[in-house]
């Protein structure tokens, strides 16, 4: 496989909404010896990363760590706590969530679709709507995506919370926090989510192959009676053997090393800090788009992603060819356009290990792309970039 | 997390049956920056990886890869091919076996249990017997451990297959490799297997975190029909992505590229000499047992198997102490006593990324742990394992 | 050492000119078990790198490679082809140039010295006068910088080496090409070098801990009668155990291992695109300092180097307060002033493994900086970067 | 180079006396990005490190580091405190004392040997012997090797100190402590040596590339009036910038990264246990050579190295056929014979980064390589290691 060793000079740019760049330390905290699972070493790095994500999600409620891709984990959320023909009320608000329904489908579970136009967040105000139209509660759950990350578009999940507790519904609320844990405030608790759903290739900063359930009381009630078949998926076995650090079955102990130093980062760094740099990065970007004349996916201006920016581009030309021309002249790989959006738009990530300079080379790349690939396009977006970055606000560019 | 940097003087002797020691090399492999997944790097890796697990699965239907553990190929194999209600005949050979049986009867498969004594492989007759008794084929699919890792007994699949044929029975053959695959001969098609069940912790050499499906023409026809509810496990949206290298979620990007570099080492000793490794191993593992006037768990001499060797206690001795003195004094992790045989014996892993040196040196530390906690052995183990390993035999020893 | 983990997120700009950042593959060649250095497969490692830096030289001639830093490789060229007393000629044209002054006092050689401004070159013409009015070959040896680094102007050497010829004078030719090899063109054969020094951390993209003396015949023969006491520096010790692949004392293993690396690397993209991809960014680099309309140190500008760009501050701000704004707020090292400069430039490094993006991102750097700091500048600088960055021109920035 | 990716499988032993196994702790720190070697995050790192050599070396005076290998030391203890022509008294233990003595000559120093038989630490008495002949003070440094690397055989550094002072003589101290720093006990204040010499490779378990040199207040009186010619190895300049952590020219930063881990497990060990280690684990190599039947190199039970054991072969045998045989059927590497020695004599090293278990693979692979090999021996080696290693004693191989 040449290919993975003849890379052109210089850093690759990787600036898809996940997985996103693995911080050195990381990489370095995984490349170790494999442990037995089963010793007493083991016991103390399942438990610190346990409560290190309980940490991440703000929540007092356990955690559940899979040896599996984020896709494993909305799985996990759906059939520990439902049974066959259960209906769900799902939020469409863009490919992801679009995926979330079909594998609720698959499971046998009736999906009810709130549809979107895959630009904004989901709706509260339909969701109360839906729910206070139920009387029966044959809904037994919402399942909203909190960053959307084929469309940039965020949902207020506090919001959807006020809307279910108006409509005095008692639909368990699952939220998939992929691409916004770690990188976007995600309060657990605060915002009563029954699951949440992650993983540890965006904000955790780790390559893919964990992910995340973080519980509730009532979603772990919820389990006690749901009849989908689940083995794999199962909470109960997991969070026996978690009391000591544990597992049911092998984990994936790389990741996990990983985990432990993600999580010191975050720690040191501040959660409050990781979200102000998010913000700081996307509105650079955002600033920069709006500089070259382009549109933003997003058309809820209180709704766009701190995660990534997702980009329309004008018509008539291909999103991909310009993606190709970036990869193939900047070595810089973009988020392409998926399902609807297909072609039509990209996407840029300012998710995980990043900063100020990075971004500016990100930026320079799709400027110095759309040149090269005859995008029409106003120049000057990483110069508003740089006026934004340059501004003494917030103290947010100081070392710590 | 202490422990994790305050290691003792020297390197941990890792001889637990997985996961194995991961060769630097691959460690080295992983230590990479995560590439895009759906980029045009990706396909080619994606595509080597595929071929080369047929190669060690020694199969020409397709290998699915998962980012899992292995009991999640278990259940993979499972909700692929059966519906609900649907009876397995699963022969209970030992503790992964039993596993394997309950995650069955989560799923609500109706489970037939052909019970063992934990000390030999499946019995093909026992099989032949029952599947001649099922006229109207109720049994859908008979599952049967390759090397029972919880025993180290082997069962032989040919015979296996054999039986099956001669009952004229249409019964699907799953086949769990888990500690096998990699270290002793498995030959997929050849013993018509329909779904070999695999995991990259152990003669894989590589970190656990991912898992594997061989198939088989039958298996994909019985998919077709299969009614389990499944969305992560699912073969189909798989196999159609795995033609061009990719995956239809996330795959765990870099147990993949480890897995490419395992693959090569394979390729570069060969599999008929990694298999004669282990088997000469063994040999010397179960010369040094006996001359310690210990007991093997197996009682099958032409059973026993290559990849680990599990020794019964003498009575009132427990293998946990034992294991504890080794591991406190001498650095080194031995596979504890699973379900039944908890507490009384112990196992020596001789698999994966092995040599004669360090099999001298596990065999050294065995050795001088049973005097440090006083159980009654012979003195000599290590010597006779000397006196096979320095034989001239085979040249089995000359370096490439 | 709290600081060397607590690193704010994102990945340091370390744009000194050098040490210069070490490319993954090379880090990843790097962490590797130590070899026997008197074993045969250490062998194979010697000579294929000391193969290497003979095509990395341009040279048939030997190259010595010691474990030590460039400084070292400085006094081995003078201490193996020169005698107490015996006179060299030095052009002084910055920094380095002086440092190597005052080495070769140290040593008991008597220097002289043609002053330069630190603005440009050496002067051949100069050269060609001092030698062709030294009747009684007094000078035994002249010695320039390639290219300077504290100045980041560049002697022509083949022109020096016509100077040289013009005036008939035995002299030996020494160059300083630490900061050029593998970067800018040197041709020690064509140009008819005796004695080429480099070292590991400039171009060649290692860490710091190797150096190169490139000989020539003559060199070898000054070497025969030269008297300056020598042993860790001595080339015949070295060259003798070199043609097996050996060295007299133990040499840097790990930095062998990540030269191999390197080596590959470059073979990979090839030195004429190698020099063409340092010139691109360095124009590139000097259209942003235009811009921003200061003023560049290296007044020819026919010198200008391909490796670094020395910025001169306008006069009342401090470069070393820059400098300091630039890390706290941006995470990004630059190159001091040095000696007579200090405090008055700055040195932007483009050198080594490198690319366009990162080179935006580190311009953008400089000019969020020079606001942050206070010092009067244009902005647009990171746009005249872009602008010419973006040209069609050379093929040079499509991937290979 | 297909040497270094094709190897065998397992971990290859190596049993040199240097370079040791590198710990993959060590190997991960070096494992890191270069920084700015004149920025603030370096001191840290600088003073760290050369704090933490003084510890080691258990003095109060400074030390210096070198990016050299050890030979660098060498000449570095003799170009700062001595001048021309100057006499120094070398002790000839071995091959190293020889190659010091060849070094010390072509620097223009007047070498007196003290002769040995290669099978002795150097005798305090001859020394005071000849100290006490040379009324004028000719002599101006007693060289010794503590431990003599070729042979295994140690010089009592307090005796050679006490005979010094009996001698009333002013001679300076150096003492070669390049395969004893970090494995035994070496004390450079109490033992009042001048100039202590060591290198990176043996007991500090790093890679070959640093060297150092403890100093006196007498060997810093000493380089104020020395007048051999000295740049690199000047300690003057060194000096002034260790102060702040710095170097006056490139460090060899990844190694210093390294320096700073190793340091870090030698004091969670701590020094003690360190020394410790080594004896029970020499003790038990010396107990299998016993077996054997084979004569160590060193005929003073007293001064064997905890280091390294070096072996006599039996007449007409060849040491080079033997190593062969073990590094083509066994995958280790031993020491070979040097100077004198060679072809007569094999080292095993038990030095470094290494504990119980690996020792016992070490003997198995000369044990089972004597056999192959044909050379005499009785059987047993390992054995009586084992019966060594298994005693209660000392409380030595209890996990810290």
């Amino acid at each position: 496989m040449i290919s993975l060793h003849g890379h052109p000079s210089g850093r690759h740019f990787l600036q898809i909404p996940g997985p996103t760049n693995v911080p050195d330390r990381v990489l370095r905290a995984m490349h170790r010896a494999t442990i037995d699972h089963r010793g007493p070493e083991f016991g103390g790095l399942g438990r610190a990363v346990l409560q290190g994500m309980q940490w991440v999600f703000q929540t007092r409620s356990p955690v559940v760590i899979y040896p599996s891709s984020g896709t494993g984990a909305w799985e996990a959320a759906l059939v520990n706590t439902l049974s066959p023909g259960d209906r769900v009320l799902m939020a469409e608000t863009g490919h992801f969530a679009a995926l979330w329904q079909r594998l609720a489908t698959r499971l046998g579970l009736d999906v009810e679709i709130l549809e979107g136009d895959w630009r904004h967040g989901a709706d509260p105000a339909r969701i109360e709507a839906r729910l206070a139209a139920d009387a029966g509660h044959r809904i037994k759950a919402v399942c909203v995506v909190h960053n959307e990350t084929s469309t940039g578009a965020v949902t207020d999940v506090a919001q959807v919370r006020q809307a279910i507790d108006r409509s005095g519904h008692p639909a368990l609320l699952m939220v998939d926090a992929i691409s916004s844990l770690g990188a976007m405030d995600y309060r657990h608790d605060e915002w009563g989510v029954d699951v949440g759903v992650a993983g540890s290739q965006k904000g955790l900063m780790l390559p893919p192959g964990l992910s995340f359930n973080a519980l509730s009381e009532r979603a772990l009630r919820a389990a006690a009676s749901a009849r989908l078949p689940r083995s794999y998926w199962d909470w109960s076995a997991m969070l026996a053997l978690n009391e000591g650090g544990y597992f049911p079955y092998t984990p994936a102990t790389t990741l996990l090393y990983g985990l432990h130093e993600a999580l010191d980062m975050l720690r040191a760094e501040g959660l409050e800090r990781v979200f102000a740099r998010h913000r700081r990065l996307a509105q650079a970007t955002r600033a920069a788009v709006r500089a070259w004349g382009l549109e933003l996916v997003c058309q809820d201006p209180a709704a766009c992603s701190n995660a990534l920016t997702a980009v329309l581009m004008p018509d008539g030309h291909s999103a991909d060819a310009l993606r190709k021309v970036i990869l193939d002249r900047y070595d810089m790989s973009l988020g392409q356009g998926l399902g609807r959006w297909s072609g039509k738009i990209f996407r840029i990530a300012h998710l995980g290990d990043f900063n100020d300079l990075s971004l500016c080379g990100a930026l320079a790349g799709v400027e110095m792309g759309l040149a090269a690939a005859g995008v029409p396009h106003r120049p000057g977006g990483v110069q508003a970039a740089l006026d934004y970055l340059a501004r003494p606000a917030a103290g947010l560019h100081e070392k710590g």
